[in-house]
């Protein structure tokens, strides 16, 4: 018989059901054994009743059965209104043992609070068990798909770039090295260079999701040597509020169908609401930000900070868009040029069109309007001290590239934000630092 | 305005549209200047009548207007039953240039039939231009979107491998090495491990899209050292032929998807049908398979090449699927079990549980039922001499973990066959081959 979701059950009442997961739990009392089985989509219990001839068989293979085993459970599903879990049993025809777990595991998952972060993760496959951790994965899977689907509805196309270029270009530092044959090949920090080249081939709107690699030698709770970006980059905007209000549809699509599917499952193993945002996003300057911080709770800064947001200061923002907008994402505009990469757009005053999203205190988002244009892009670079190693991308504008923007999320940390979790080293399946590449 | 996709111009007949793309062409004739602008979705004219005294700007911007530019064009569109381009034409009230080309074309993408295959992938940004690779991207992102959409339809969880990995362990060979800071790092082949550490996990269901990474010295129309693998694993599974059969089931719906979106447009640039397959796809082992094709079609081939297909039985296996079951896909089974990897499973008598899947007469897969008992994957790996590089993957084994399988299909090599292009190096968005890993 096919394997049912346990999470489907209620609909097979009375019936023969088969289902399959990890055995997360054995009572054995006097009289009756319980097992609470565990899939990806619930817990269900499977009640065996030792005076019954029939079961003789199924008593001696749980008194045998180390929780963890695999197993699938064939047999009638009873409505049970006292069982707390789920109001439902299975009474067993068959118990089949599908895989055993043989040794103790290194650390009871299902209790973290006494468990180093490290050990959790050098054990990540017993970690990532939890109910938690499982969810994780699942939310950070639809949130990424419905962004996905959002985009699709507007006609863009997926594409996959390389990784793995010819020249440390982006910014010459923070780049890993790869012995590429006979020569020098680098891993792509990120995507910017080629999705720009794509609108630059007549491919009017484009996204990505995929590794980008920082040989950032960091370690906070924000940063990952590897981690998976999400970007968009579109063509035939008129200015950077086009690509602002873009990433705030987007993302506003796609927490409403994550709250749909995950929100009171969220509620129930996270205790936080998935708040579906309003559209347009509200925006302030930098220099308003400040100021107002400092009007607001009284934090100051010196003047040479202020050129770009302060850690604490993108954690205030949380209270700031919350008391005057009653939102959770901000956008910050009118960052100092300078400051920011040389293919991100000034206006003729020399005004940076671009912005970043802060979303529950936590920059998620660079994005800007890019130039497009091909003699000041050159002007940019060369301001910038860039060579060769830019060239090939310089090109691209020579024969026609429509005006465009666009910007990128980093999907650990956006999943990271969703639920509250403390660090992208739990909200990456498996963390890369500057210390870990293991598993 | 809002600008409008030209392919979706049909509706506004009469009406002030707006649209931007790419001067596919002028015509500067005596009395009237004909544009034709190309966006992703189309192309359509522009008319200009000379003698109307409301033009005169709008002729001088098309007297100075180099070919391969981009402009907005707003104006009135008419139904011009005589226009071959649709049947329809724009009479423009503004024209504004929104990027110029500046110098002529390193070659003309519309005739490459004197273009070397180099120059092309030199010049991808001028390459990627022409109906023909459009399209072939629109189609890689619909297979890969529908591939997908099955996928979530039977609640698989999307997951993010790393691709930096501690250990160069699948094979040991063939593998980049990376400059970790002050040790060395690898990339990954592949995520096999980690898609089955997700399901010793708990994760019932994953599949990932990402790059996969083979330092392979060599020169074929199939192979890249950077490609895009779309891999699928799962549990609770019986057997390997309910590997096949979901395999097969995802293709035939994302192929008719395809079809329903992209038939026409692929018929009419590539001269080519999408063909939504039959499920389940035809079987046949591997020595049926050579013994037919020697008395169907007297291909003979030394008993020692037997053990697994040569590229011309490949190639035959089409026509052999075709003639005997009308179907563009085989699968072929009872591989000797010693040509495949160590965590293929085989069965009590040694046989293979594994498959390779043949579309249009090339390999797209490679598939398994994976061994989940810790001793057997033990015994495996000692049997292939895998060390100490692989224990962290046995661990997987130790603590319970399901019956599963899975597959990988490469993403490039799928749009190759779907359709009829001659090599990855065109299929890919920017080709990584041993010598090319620029632009």
């Amino acid at each position: 018989m096919e394997r049912l979701f346990i999470g489907d059950l209620k609909k097979y009442y009375g019936q023969e059901v088969t289902v399959s997961g990890f055995v997360d739990n054995v009572r054995n009392l006097q009289w009756v054994q319980f097992i609470v089985l565990r899939d990806e989509t619930g817990k269900v219990q499977i009640t065996i009743e030792k005076s019954d001839e029939a079961m003789k068989e199924l008593v001696e293979i749980v008194n045998e059965l180390p929780v963890e085993s695999t197993i699938k459970v064939s047999g009638t599903l009873m409505e049970a209104p006292k069982v707390k879990m789920g109001g439902m049993e299975i009474i067993p025809k068959t118990i089949e043992v599908t895989s055993k777990n043989l040794e103790e595991l290194p650390f009871n998952y299902k209790d973290i609070s006494t468990v180093n972060l490290d050990t959790r993760l050098d054990y990540r496959y017993i970690d990532l068990r939890s109910e938690k951790n499982i969810l994780l994965f699942q939310v950070q899977s639809a949130i990424v798909r419905y962004m996905r689907e959002y985009l699709y509805n507007n006609r863009f196309t997926e594409i996959h770039t390389p990784k793995i270029i010819g020249a440390a270009s982006e910014s010459g530092s923070e780049v890993f090295e790869v012995k590429y044959f006979d020569r020098k090949a680098y891993l792509a920090q990120s995507p910017q260079f080629y999705k720009q080249m794509a609108l630059a081939s007549g491919f009017g709107r484009v996204f990505e999701v995929a590794p980008c690699f920082r040989a950032e030698n960091s370690n906070t709770s924000r940063h990952a040597t590897e981690f998976t970006s999400f970007d968009v980059e579109f063509a035939y905007i008129n200015d950077y509020n086009d690509v602002m209000n873009l990433e705030a549809e987007m993302l506003a699509y796609a927490l409403e169908k994550v709250k749909a599917e995950y929100g009171e499952k969220i509620k129930e193993v996270y205790d936080l609401d998935v708040v579906v945002p309003k559209t347009p996003f509200p925006k302030m300057t930098l220099s308003e930000i400040y100021k107002e911080l400092e009007e607001k709770y009284n934090y100051k800064v010196e003047d040479e900070l202020k050129n770009d947001l302060t850690t604490e200061a993108e954690r205030l923002c949380y209270k700031l868009a919350m008391d005057k907008f009653n939102s959770e994402f901000l956008f910050v505009v009118d960052f100092p040029a300078q400051k920011r990469a040389f293919y991100h757009m000034r206006d003729e005053n020399g005004k940076l069109q671009g912005y970043d999203l802060i979303w529950r205190g936590v920059e998620i988002t660079t994005g800007a309007q890019r130039e497009h244009r091909y003699e000041e892009i050159v002007k940019n670079a060369k301001e910038k001290g860039l060579g060769k190693d830019v060239e090939f991308y310089l090109d691209f504008f020579k024969h026609g590239c429509p005006p465009h923007g666009g910007f990128a999320i980093g999907v650990d940390r956006l999943t990271m934000l969703l639920l509250g979790i403390p660090s992208v080293k739990e909200s990456q399946f498996l963390f890369r630092g500057p210390n870990r590449i293991e598993p």
